[in-house]
């Protein structure tokens, strides 16, 4: 168990590096006109972040025997579009909040209207890194994943989860009513980020359903985690504005379940998503190892 | 010359009509969730505007002999863009309008984090009416097609305009500076537009490139006329804020040339872009009609 462990941590840093090197390379220079903006969306992406989305791509990758070149083209469209996301949910009408990843967020750095336009840009350039080149055997596949990605992260994906967070600040929730938030919210893109990855390989459609499966469990363990260490942590160690959903009124796992509870709802799912990979051999033991990686980590 | 001109407005009409129907058929119902989310999106979308970016697609897609109902699709994902564009620069930290279309801008008649979530949710949704159909014969293309896009409305093309207005407002711009902010600005989804349109049909790369110096010139000619027309205009006319550039001491084709030199510069380019489809013959007469609509319009 120690072994596979350390093995997962080399696994897992040279992922994050790989995905670094490509954001690093996709992301024009500062120095490249218009340079305010480049070195805005710089800021915004580079250097922080545990890249979990990327991760997923990865793993899912080598789950379906993909090229790695490939799916690092794809991990890194995810984590464009994740930062892009964070850009605009910091800004004062949204969030409103200071501090990300451990540094002020982009519209403190440099101003709101700089920050608008890094989040325009990232989303812009999510789509172009998934399509400048050949990803996968066949065009038409290639075709149907800028679509995937696409309808993850609109207005009934990922910015319609975004929406709903918005109406239902001060609400009183349901449970139904949180996780049909946060599905959209956080969930569309971690499972974009586990079919993207998939679709790069072999893109068997009974496969595409299990790994399906998986990401949807995947991604609300990882919000519900997500708000016990918001109502267990402090700031420093989060990196994050700590607490911030009970002072906004928010509904949470936490403020539904207790602590607890949210705890064994984690582990809950954390057992579905391994259930859901359990036609698969060793080819997914980095996606086995991720739940657990989401599940138990600190921050 | 008169029967002519009685065609080309009633192509337009039909046109429009058509982008109209495909854009209402791809925007979410207002009554789907997130509702006020989905509503503003038609809001934004709907019922307004000149519909250039779409009529110069129709136009360039009869010029290459393209399947209508793909460049209709083409002609709907450049004005998604358009209007995404036109949310955010509208916003408080941007340009700071309450006029749009003669009707409160997308934030005043809603708010500014939903307006922030339309312009992001019409981004992604122009992307995925780009790549959920198949658009042209061979899907290598269309992947390609889906690049263009990308590269032409990110931080190299229209949101890096809107970055170098930003860095430029209360500047003094020289001509070729102003160039450049507007080639990124209008520009490049002006050129998308008409390539894209294209795209959908033979795709040739020798006629590709003479679209595209027709497509830098009727960009540059409408930026140009804008400039007159927003100083020359009231506000009731033009369905926008008129005098806002003077206001706000941007540089602008008037400023720096005065109107008489700005109208003979729009004529100019309107030669060259006339120019530029010598080897057309009168499967271009649309593309033709156009630039003459573009430089003559009077709003």
């Amino acid at each position: 168990m120690a072994q596979s462990r350390t093995d997962f941590g080399a696994w897992m840093q040279a992922r994050q590096q790989d995905v670094e090197a490509v954001l690093q390379a996709v992301l024009p220079a500062a120095g490249v006109s218009p340079s305010r903006l480049h070195e805005a969306m710089r800021y915004a992406v580079l250097g922080g972040g545990k890249r979990v989305r990327p991760l997923l791509a990865y793993a899912a990758g080598e789950a379906a025997g993909a090229d790695a070149a490939h799916v690092s083209r794809v991990a890194a469209a995810v984590e464009l579009v994740h930062a892009y996301s964070l850009v605009h949910d910091d800004l004062p009408c949204m969030d409103d909040d200071v501090l990300r990843r451990g540094r002020p967020t982009c519209h403190v750095a440099y101003d709101e209207a700089t920050a608008l336009l890094v989040g325009d840009a990232l989303q812009s350039l999510a789509f172009h890194v998934l399509s400048e080149q050949s990803l996968c055997a066949c065009p038409a596949d290639q075709v149907e994943m800028v679509a995937l990605l696409a309808r993850a992260i609109g207005s009934r994906g990922m910015a319609g989860g975004q929406a709903i967070d918005l109406a239902s600040t001060g609400q009183e929730l349901s449970l139904p009513e949180l996780e049909n938030m946060h599905i959209h919210k956080t969930g569309e893109l971690i499972r974009a980020s586990v079919l993207l990855g998939a679709r790069c390989g072999d893109g068997e459609a009974s496969r595409l359903g299990a790994l399906d499966r998986f990401a949807k469990c995947a991604g609300l363990a990882f919000q519900v985690v997500d708000d016990v260490l918001d109502a267990e942590s402090n700031s420093e160690t989060l990196g994050k504005t700590a607490g911030k959903d009970a002072r906004q009124c928010k509904a949470t796992y936490v403020s539904l379940m207790g602590v607890a509870r949210a705890r064994e709802f984690a582990a809950e799912l954390r057992e579905q998503a391994l259930q859901a990979l359990l036609s698969y051999g060793l080819e997914a033991v980095r996606l086995r190892e991720l739940i657990d990686f989401i599940v138990l980590r600190k921050h």
